[in-house]
């Protein structure tokens, strides 16, 4: 039987990228570049001012002083957008907006927090450029100027294939006026459930149907991957009803079945999947939960056959469709991270199988990271999923961890966020 | 001048719910709750097999081993989703599905592994119900078993108003069938530009202009936190023009205008604010990026008025913005996580402000985390923010800090997956 790293890797093998499409800016976040982007212009196109203040020549703040300013005489205001009308003589000073050019003769640029205007009435009046300014702090050259080309370099590549595109890469595209860029194709993605005992979300309740969840929980972790996968509803447990319904899920790049087909159960479903041109590459994975994983193939689909219980299917999703998803979307970082983490709280384990236990994750003493299992490990306890925020990571050669023993931990929520700021050591 | 703590503090207290709206389950992940949710049924509905099996009578098992088989007669083939047709008795068997309901008279169920049925043919066939299937595990009473409202009780709170909605929660809600839920409303965004030095990404090349970047690195940080921002573009710089975009963003829940409000910069924004019934709180924080942040409120409309650089501008929506928006949305958890770390390579700093320097993080001998500075730290070279994973936090009263020293790092990437599957410890 394949080990979960050993089904990661089969799956992963039939996992590729699926083509190249091109998205407005304002939906390229989350996406993975397909092009390299270079940069349309210099910026700053020229020397410019980082602050509000005063160009000057850095030699005439020598020794200035609150007690002693030096007394410049103001020459232009040079506002951003704008080209100055004069250059910056000895004893003279242009008033610059930040992001202003910085005029010829120039060489530094005093913050206006280090002057006072002699003349405040009409500041901005050319009548007053006749007025004077007291500067009170003495300059290195260059101080508070940003040179031509600092952030970005005509022709330099500011984003290359293969990087994820987040926040920071969005505002360098927008830098460059990149409105459409490539990024590698999304893949569609369809989820079917199958069996007879399963009763829709839609459906009228009856209690001896068991409410189909899995859907629901893996069309919300593909979401929570940034794709959007189309529900297919319940194959009910005939060989037409289910051909019927995977031939429609086939037309996807990804079908992902949930349950129907564990050891022994409705025996049509794997001559059905062989009879629809679908390769099964395994059926079944050493892990707990989730044992009865199976994966296959067609020239066009990869079909993830997930374990009928729910949490079984979660985990399923997190180690299996995941990673192949992240990677058919064009990312190299495909797995949740993990951390170390010490054990709150003995767990008894079985050999044999790596163990993936729901279990919550606190900070103890020293800010150490102590994970303590939820209870229950029954894989069709949902709740386990919602009162755990890890998974306790217990290896196949493990019969147990004790209290104070170091184990690794996967985390699973893939936007963190912490209650308090915690900004200081 | 407000510490970056107290700047928090102010927004956080001016950011409330802003009611409650009904989304379908399928949109309902990354919301918060508004309402209890409650079991509607028990599940399962009565006592059910958890494997592939036979139910049977644990007594019946005692002694049983590969070598010497105990023999039961199979009386009834139960299906998930179907009822058993009769019970079981001393020496008898039902075959039985995962999910399907344990007939009267078995106490376990034995798995389709530790089995072999004496004749295959027809297995399913009511014909065959007086074959005999061969045991050879010794079973526990109640193995295999889950009984009657394990996974939900009836009337149990299954989810909390305050819940943030995950996976696991869609799961849930499917499971007790609300197909609509109520949620926290999201706060409505409009983004806003400031000055005469701005070329925005569909305007054409001026050499002399700067491109907007900001307005699309804010739209992309509030993406990534699942609001979808409007963007209005560039007020220029008149009083006419910004007033009647700040009417257009005022008709929003929160505004955020990018630039414009540093110190000493177009005299006429600060007026143009109080003009338009803004109240300002504040100016200005202890930090380095994004010294000239701002912050005002209208009655309806929280008001950003962020720094002009794009550097500064992102730190700024990270600290402030994002919290204030996880707060109106519902969550508790506000912040971005932070880990502890040691110095990679030495940094020296201004005392004064806290500045949070953009680094990466990396994993260093012994797993230790290792922050190092991306470099240049000025607040326009957005490439600093596409080269960096972290922000280190050298607090306000530091001079700098030395290789190997320990400081607080803050993660920025909102969706944390690692290369490498790291599953052992």
């Amino acid at each position: 039987m394949n080990s979960v790293i050993q089904a990661q890797e089969i799956i992963l093998a039939h996992s590729q990228r699926l083509g190249i499409e091109s998205v407005p800016i304002d939906r390229a976040l989350g996406r993975v570049l397909a092009e390299d982007v270079a940069a349309n212009r210099n910026h700053p196109p020229y020397d410019v001012s980082a602050m509000d203040g005063y160009a000057i020549r850095h030699a005439d703040t020598a020794g200035a002083t609150r007690e002693k300013p030096v007394v410049l005489k103001v020459v232009d205001d040079i506002r951003a957008g704008s080209v100055p009308e004069c250059a910056v003589a000895t004893g003279e000073a242009s008033m610059i907006m930040t992001g202003a050019p910085v005029p010829d003769g120039a060489d530094a640029v005093i913050r206006v927090e280090d002057s006072r205007r002699r003349s405040h009435k009409g500041e901005h009046s050319k009548e007053e450029y006749d007025s004077d300014v007291d500067i009170w702090a003495e300059s290195p050259p260059g101080d508070h100027i940003r040179l031509m080309g600092e952030n970005l370099r005509l022709g330099d590549t500011v984003a290359r294939a293969g990087d994820a595109i987040r926040p920071a890469e969005v505002g360098i595209l927008a830098m460059v006026k990149k409105t459409e860029v490539a990024v590698y194709r999304q893949p569609t993605v369809a989820i079917l459930s199958s069996g007879d005992e399963l009763e829709d979300i839609h459906e009228p309740f009856d209690v001896a149907k068991i409410p189909n969840a899995n859907s629901y929980t893996v069309m919300a972790q593909l979401q929570a991957i940034g794709i959007r996968p189309v529900v297919l509803g319940i194959a009910r447990d005939t060989p037409e009803h289910l051909k019927e319904k995977l031939l429609e899920g086939l037309k996807y790049d990804v079908l992902i079945i949930s349950g129907g087909v564990s050891v022994g159960h409705h025996d049509f479903v794997r001559p059905t999947l062989k009879d629809m041109g679908i390769t099964m590459h395994f059926w079944r994975v050493a892990m707990r939960p989730g044992h009865p994983m199976a994966f296959g193939s067609t020239e066009k689909t990869s079909v993830f056959a997930l374990p009928g219980n729910p949490v079984a299917s979660m985990v399923c999703v997190e180690e299996f469709v995941v990673p192949a998803m992240r990677k058919i979307m064009g990312f190299t970082k495909l797995f949740r991270p993990t951390v170390e983490a010490v054990v709150g709280r003995s767990v008894k384990d079985k050999e044999g199988r790596m163990h993936f236990m729901r279990a919550t994750l606190e900070k103890g003493a020293d800010r150490t990271n102590v994970v303590t299992s939820v209870g229950s490990q029954s894989s069709g306890i949902l709740m386990s999923m919602v009162n755990a925020d890890v998974l306790m990571l217990v290896p196949a050669s493990s019969t147990g961890l004790n209290e104070g023993e170091k184990v690794r931990v996967q985390l699973l929520v893939g936007s963190d966020f912490q209650q308090q700021p915690d900004l200081e050591i």
